[in-house]
């Protein structure tokens, strides 16, 4: 059985493994106060061009989303987020366990744009009843999106722009960002994130690290205490150096060493990987009639396939149910990850050509 | 200038006024726990036909729904609901504030049905992340809805049954029962109410009374420790008996005395007021042209006009605007209550005859 | 049987009572966007000297305090409270509901000192571990304290001092604060409570009124968006005029003119004869044997009395029982009010002669 | 440097490092769908001698704390917990946030009775304003206690007898299970807490983990949907298999087989490593004549002493500051742990018999 159902199947890179066996007996001090972590969170700051960066390193996805949201938000506020977006679906509420309705835009390839944006806002504030209404009170991205897909640098320019001038602080969820920055078609770097953002993840738990996401603020406005909301959110790992191995490695670059840019850092790297194997994996698709919803050069890949070639793929290969299309087909998402192997892939070219 | 833009412009009936003149002095233990109160749960228990019902009284209605809310779903649970719910568009997000999320089901003319609660719940537990996504645990209708129309006996038995079979409570928000109750088209009885939801609230503030709605819990099954979740929600009023002396004088009949049933307590009298005359200005709008939008017999009126007519007619009515429905034309409200004069109807007849 | 078990048994002033009658057809908007809240909200200026102060009128005491504290903390933030303090005893956890834990100081006969909210504060930003715990991030006192007693004006600017250093928003619950306003010892002002505290309620609910507190922000620091927090927390009345109407009652003088000073208003008037009669009372129980726990010149009266001779007292009157003080003696609570009567006074003197 | 600041100063046991590059490369379902994760609970519910038991694998403390009690309690319930419990004074208003007070009692050396408990429960319920106040809703221990004391088989099977007679679910706190499992004084075994506590927890991060807290609910009643809730908090680790193997490693005996009992797990042997040094080092203090302020047989070692001493130890050997215990002397804690060597505790034996 080859499984591309996600892209969190296998462990870590083994260097990952490594630095956790050298330093395993070093004493540190806990919650994240240790060189490791001060070291992981430099090179965050460097790959990112963004000196003066706040970087806090947590356990997982929907605990940062969880976390952050809850710093940015004020009672009355909600987050502006596409439809099909993440902490609005698959993260059994934990917005609203914090006191914050999602707000829903209608997404095109899981995108929203910075016109909706300002729609959104100008209808609440124009509204006679609005204080009976929920607030926006910031944006939620994710990039690449849901659905792989991404935006390009003009339109999250665009974006942050109207954020700014709205005063909407742009948070965006980066959990697959390595799958992002390494696409052919991307032309938004980590420094432009850095610039374009006001917070934004950086996702490790999918790209090579045994778990983890950064949180990057990179101005003053909103960080205030964070570490706070960290703790009381359940997310200030006892070992915090764990994090900061983690990073430590993911932001060198395939010597150890301080990289000359984010490209890189073993992340931008094993992350490469992934998405050249995805975009050889849709040109069989395309060869063998699956239809690609949602077309990208990310690491997700989402074809619509006829029920019973689904039914015969699904002896020798593990991926995900999404929903049925019609009377006779499905959605269903492939992924590659930094781990797929090269076998894997040709194993199911040869399952495709028949 | 005359005021059709609410159903709660006036004070209360002049009995509940005078009600609380001759009870001024009298001293009554707090909280609710004074004969008053006691007497309008009995006499709402009397005219529900429901003898073991446990009834509450609290000032106001988004109180009265986030405190059933709170009281009925887990941590994990949302509501489903009518996507024009007045809980997920108008109340600030205060389910959300209590960490639930509201689930919004598209609905015809403000209804939903039984089969759309039926294909959520199933949509859900047959989902292989249903435990990533919120769990339906209620549903929550108006009735009359938001747009005034009515659930037939037949529907809300068809969706009381179905919420029995999926374990899901029924709660119905009664914000404007008084006018469904009295229309003409009507066929659900208050009985009827407290045999197929399992708790609903009965709406004062907009039929005659200064404010309050009584909540009640048709069976044993969910009020368990109801008043230690209306403290903590900040509606248990110190001096209660001001709901008991509203609600005892509304529950009774036009003498004084225990009604024979529903159709004779002042509350359903005052509100056949209300209903006729909206009945009347229905035609006159219709015969002006105006399109109904939400046909129904209770008191809200929602017409589609052209904006000049509407901009005319402003200068001596006060109505609500909804929204735009097209480059000209506009969705306004007009409502009736227990207060409204023949000589304010007659006006308006005579602005739209021209 | 003569009550004196809370200053809440009977209804409101007449002149509230008439005036509701008188108003009671006036057609206005809802929501407190009525005339009668305009006035209301400039006669509590007025009173407080404090033209630029943001006035709003809730219904209930709870209800203000869980809504007021939600507006003022951050998440991670919790409320310096005196150990006996409304908030973190009696209102069900209403406060930690909202997400904040109550931080209770040892009090002295209801009060807190500046000295203890400055060495909390200074204990937790020491603290190694600060972020691992609750940050203080504002002060509630009672003003009369939950016992009666009052601060002084050295005193509170003491606090208030200290306040503003920290940078800690100072919250002063004010349920009783007309009898404290008119207690012959007491030396701090409307205007001056103004000066101090950041935000005040002025309570209604026991001071004349059917119901309603009204809260006072004092600057422009604190009440941004208020009012979509008041409608989330269920307290936004929708004939928000009734809560306009009484405050326009109490916050005129005895001639229904805007007062020269608070003193002439009828809300510190009819507070004045309450304090008189309890200042009566206690002199009566001093003379019957019977400790005064909370000396004070306000309308509550605690004493410490023989359980048998409570006993007997409780064939004719109604008292609040506090808690067992020994073997055989009980701490028990009689309250006046602007609506107690001589007779009962003397009824209750009488009863104690013997 | 020598640290004995805490018992997560260091990373894994060796087998936990060598089984996570063993199984790096297995391709597994994510969230704790794994076959590794399958096999660490079948071993814990061996262990704890409950083949019914439902276990759950968390990242760390405050999340599990804060999740199980999300979902013992209904929201106006509180917790019940020692005055210097975790929940309630280092977890950052954790349990607050997710609405829920913590209701402190006095404690004795970190210990709370049965007595207590049932003390709390009765006042209660029998004070009049009950639903005016927070409601007990379970309890919640630690043990060994925040101060390493131990609970007696007696006493806990008191403490279980209390909480079964009134309903209140017992969640024990186990984060450092291990050291009280392993410590010659203890008289509880696991299988003993598993037959009297409702839920209680495996502390894995302190114990030999990189991380992990087992969640073990011991019967039904309260178990209900949990897996919707850890994803609601954060805590639904998406490579689930990383608890899994290192619960699996820990839950094996020494040679990777299943064990005999408890007593033979590798997780109980390291356990008793730690103690072992943590006595001989509670001897080396007493002779230096440091004052052990909470004696007990587990790693934690609270001692009173001279805070010049403690200023030269400080050079070499790094330990927690608790509080100032008078003018010249302070509370200090050194803690022993799997990873404890035996030169270390040598090192501080030399510095403290100088």
């Amino acid at each position: 059985m080859f499984r591309f159902e996600s892209d969190y199947t296998e462990g870590a890179i083994p260097e990952i493994l490594a630095r956790l066996s050298e330093t395993n007996f070093e004493q540190t001090a806990g919650y994240g106060e240790d060189a490791h972590t001060e070291r992981a969170k430099a090179l965050i700051r460097k790959a990112c061009e963004a000196p003066d960066a706040s970087v806090w390193l947590l356990v997982g996805g929907t605990q940062a989303n969880r976390t952050v949201i809850t710093q940015l938000l004020r009672p009355h506020q909600g987050v502006l987020c596409a439809d099909c977006g993440h902490i609005g679906i698959h993260e059994s509420g934990a917005i609203e366990a914090s006191g914050h309705k999602v707000l829903p835009l209608p997404s095109d390839q899981g995108r929203v744009t910075a016109d909706q944006i300002e729609e959104a806002y100008t209808a609440h504030i124009t509204n006679a009843d609005a204080d009976h209404m929920v607030q926006p009170g910031m944006v939620y991205l994710s990039h690449p999106s849901e659905f792989g897909t991404l935006y390009t640098k003009e339109e999250m320019t665009a974006i942050s722009a109207v954020c700014r001038r709205l005063s909407l602080p742009l948070y965006i969820d980066g959990a697959r960002l390595g799958y992002g920055l390494s696409a052919a078609e991307n032309d938004l770097t980590l420094p432009d994130l850095a610039k374009l953002a006001d917070v934004f993840t950086i996702g490790g738990t999918k790209v090579g690290a045994l778990f983890g996401e950064a949180v990057v603020f990179t101005g003053d406005a909103y960080c205030r205490d964070f570490r706070y909301l960290i703790k009381q959110g359940g997310g200030l790992l006892a070992k915090g150096r764990l994090l900061g191995i983690q990073f430590e490695t993911l932001f060198e670059d395939e010597n150890g060493e301080e990289p000359a840019d984010a490209a890189a850092t073993r992340y931008c790297r094993i992350a490469a990987h992934a998405d050249r194997l995805a975009d050889r994996l849709r040109k069989t698709f395309a060869a063998a009639g699956f239809e690609d919803a949602y077309p990208s050069g990310t690491d997700q890949i989402f074809v619509k396939a006829l029920d019973e070639k689904l039914e015969s793929l699904k002896k020798e290969f593990a991926f995900s149910f999404w929903e049925k299309a019609d009377e006779s087909h499905s959605l269903v998402r492939f992924c590659t990850s930094w781990a797929t192997r090269e076998e894997a892939v040709e194993a199911l070219e040869n399952a495709l050509h028949h």
